[in-house]
C-alpha cells in the first residue's frame, strides 16, 4: 500500500499528525486528511513537501493573516 | 514503489503533468516536482488533492493575485 505518514513542522521539528493517510485535500487554509482506516483529521496548514517513496508528507502551519 | 502521477485541473478536466513523481514541494505560488527518474517540473499551482492509494496528485493553477 502507498499511504503515507503526515507530519507538521513546528519550531524546526516534525510532529506526527496521522499515519497511513490515503486522501489529503487542501480546502482554503485547512488540510483535511483521511487514513486508510477512515480516521479523519483537519488542521490549519498547507502542504510543504511530499516524499512519496519515503511515505512522508510534511505540512506547515498556516499563520493567521496579519 | 509509491510514486504518483501529477495532474493539473484546467477547465474541469485533468491534464497529466508528470508521472512517477517522488518528491513534490510547494514554494510560494509554485509547485516543484521531481520524478523517480530525476525529471523535474515547476508550475504555478498548488496541491488540491492527493489520493495516494490510487497514485494520484491533483494540482490547481494559482491565479495571479488581483
Amino acid at each position: 500500500m502507498c499511504e503515507a505518514s503526515v507530519y507538521i513542522e513546528r519550531e524546526g521539528s516534525e510532529e506526527l499528525v496521522l499515519e497511513s493517510v490515503d486522501v489529503l485535500e487542501e480546502e482554503g487554509d485547512e488540510v483535511r486528511m483521511v487514513s486508510i482506516f477512515g480516521e479523519e483529521k483537519r488542521l490549519k496548514a498547507r502542504v510543504k513537501r511530499l516524499a512519496l517513496v519515503n511515505h512522508r508528507i510534511v505540512l506547515e502551519p498556516v499563520e493567521p493573516a496579519g
